[in-house]
């Protein structure tokens, strides 16, 4: 994100607009009188949360679902991107008919706590200042995120949500609104993540954190009132992370060692190798949509995200007396949330005897496959949801054509 | 490295010195008269080799064995490394009475072509200009690194290596050899190691070197002549590639989640994690000893190998009428160089009916398991070079009492 561009992201964020296409933009203020309770100790207030909904809550109240997005996801989860121009990033599975379907669902997505799309975060006016906060905004966790979110749900008025679903870091969200609002959330759905991130995750973080902080137009956090931008320590940030992402097959398969544009090797540090090329562009259309501040604050609420260390060092006591269904998902190619760390919860869940499924879906496309168009995905995110709509006692699916 | 240590390094590359502790540490200047034929069509004359030796050679030459190293390796493979004061990188494996034993052996290993202790590489002074190669070095491949070592062993007199033994871009070189020379190796024993660059691992070079030129001390090369040097760019690039040399279980056992001399999370963006500040200590430490160009070229010469493309895509072409004994070593936990590569190279010598053992070393260490401590690997080493001794007419070992 260039400095340039934060008038566009605040034409992204007006609120609240029916533009017709099913999606709602809005956001909400919360006032300094009412401040968020921050797990450091500190608060923070006032402060903004943007959401996007999708669909019609219903009288009860009880069609409600709450998908978390990913650490460089946002609200705009089904609707075209304003600031990328691109779909939303899981715009084939939620939506009319979908497995998450906006016909009989109201779909709320929030751009989290520390973001860069609205909600507060580390860009945002720091009010005590007339300036950004960079370094002065306070370090937050995921629960601080859900916590937010929580208000977001109380301003909405809806006591319990039907669904919480999200991966990778949403799923992180997932498994602490599950832990700290029992009765809030009837099922939950944590995909391709973990109750805690590991000792490599960390590592990567802190490359990438490195990275921005290497760049001398990072400024010490101070880059925006300085009217700079740290690009280059950001897509050097955004190329390692984007390797963790894909399966070591899923590279095979999309470059091996394939040359770009190019019949042989050029001798130079061009990008000879089309894996070279992807990843530099990664890298740099990234910096146009993300803010480095923003990167840092939340990889530190990932690192420091450990369930178990919250409740006693027994990640089972997160879940005692729970009432919530759970569906937990894995992908047998993601070495970044590899399916041991899934089954840690599964085990957890079981040892408080949760209602728990679990399915690991063969796929090679890696840590991205919870962002793909992976059939068997869909149809286990379907069959769970039309599972407890019954329970909850909501109307029948339709007869659905098309993906089962 | 920074521009005040290149005295230390000539220092320490002072030719040829017989210290008494076992080690000759020389150099060998090849003329103008006699440049070295590149792989990219350039020709580079003169240069210099540095090595080291340790043992004798026999009358008949022998007994002599090749010690291929790494990307930040170097020539100190057994004697204190004059530069950080660190026992040699594989200083439990090489020396008297070791699995690569001095007393009987007369064991070879220089630095490589490219590299920054003494052969020549983009830090050295270029005759043309008067001032370092910087980006003016061309570049080059594994294949140019092992013509720089043919002429070495052409200059030491020695006909035909007994061994030739290296791990990971050592065992690259290994390879090379066995493909390029193959009256000149009686034994190849090529170790955590592929015959072409996969993708992944091109990808995590090419981060590492669009964070050294990310930094702009890096002055597009220039850096030493300018004075400077693009220590937080290597340093993050040294970081990234660490991750890679360990397994996700090691990194639990070494760290886990555990904070680094401290009770509890600090809330910002200190290394809080022992793995955290394990990493940042890896890179500073990394750029006190290593030249930043040096980095670029090699890491290159890494990503542009693959022994099947230099023979029309059949790896088995590369060992066609080889009578050279192969061990092949790959480590269990090892995920940059993962067992299905050295499977390749074992079929690939397999279709030619050469003489090829294969191990794979259980260890949880990660692709590092190569320089540790690991007594299935000892022994594998051990017997492999006895057999191969006995073949090649070699006296017997003496009994050895310690490892098997």
């Amino acid at each position: 994100m260039t400095a340039d561009t934060s008038e566009e992201f605040k034409k992204a964020v007006v609120s609240p607009v029916d533009d017709g296409s099913g999606v709602v933009r809005a956001s909400v203020d919360f006032p300094a009188s009412e401040p968020l309770k921050l797990d450091s100790g500190s608060e923070l207030g006032p402060f903004t949360i943007a959401y996007n909904t999708y669909g019609t809550l219903n009288a009860a109240k009880s069609n409600a679902i709450l998908i978390c997005h990913a650490l460089t996801g946002d609200q705009h989860v089904a609707n075209i991107n304003p600031l990328t121009g691109k779909p939303g990033w899981w715009s084939h599975l939620v939506g009319p008919g979908k497995p998450i379907d906006t016909d009989r669902f109201f779909v709320i997505c929030s751009n989290i706590l520390g973001g860069c799309l609205g909600s507060t975060g580390p860009a945002s006016i720091n009010p005590a200042t007339g300036k950004s906060f960079g370094l002065n905004f306070p370090v937050i966790t995921i629960g601080d995120m859900v916590e937010a979110q929580s208000r977001l749900i109380d301003h909405l008025g809806i006591d319990q949500l039907f669904a919480v679903i999200g991966g990778s870091m949403g799923g992180m969200q997932v498994l602490e609104w599950a832990a700290r609002y029992k009765d809030r959330v009837f099922a939950a759905v944590p995909i391709a993540t973990a109750a805690w991130h590991s000792p490599q995750n960390i590592a990567f973080h802190e490359v990438g954190r490195q990275a921005v902080m290497a760049d001398p137009e990072w400024k010490r956090g101070d880059y925006l009132d300085q009217g700079v931008v740290p690009r280059n320590g950001l897509a050097v940030a955004r190329m390692a992370a984007h390797i963790t992402y894909l399966s070591e097959d899923a590279l095979h398969e999309k470059f091996g060692r394939n040359l770009q544009n190019r019949a042989d090797r050029t001798f130079s540090f061009d990008a000879d190798f089309q894996v070279e090329s992807y990843l530099r562009h990664q890298g740099s259309t990234f910096v146009d949509r993300f803010d480095a501040n923003s990167y840092l604050y939340i990889t530190r609420a990932m690192d420091y995200f450990d369930l178990a260390a919250e409740h006693g060092d027994v990640l089972a006591n997160a879940f005692r007396g729970t009432r919530t269904r759970f569906c937990v998902v894995s992908f047998t190619s993601d070495w970044l949330y590899p399916t041991r760390e899934s089954r840690e919860i599964v085990q957890a869940l079981n040892a408080v005897a949760a209602n728990v499924s679990f399915v690991e879906i063969e796929s090679n496309a890696g840590h991205d496959a919870f962002l793909l168009d992976e059939p068997e995905f869909f149809a286990t995110v379907r069959g769970f949801i039309e599972s407890c709509a019954t329970r909850r006692g909501l109307p029948l699916a339709p007869i659905a054509d098309g993906d089962a």
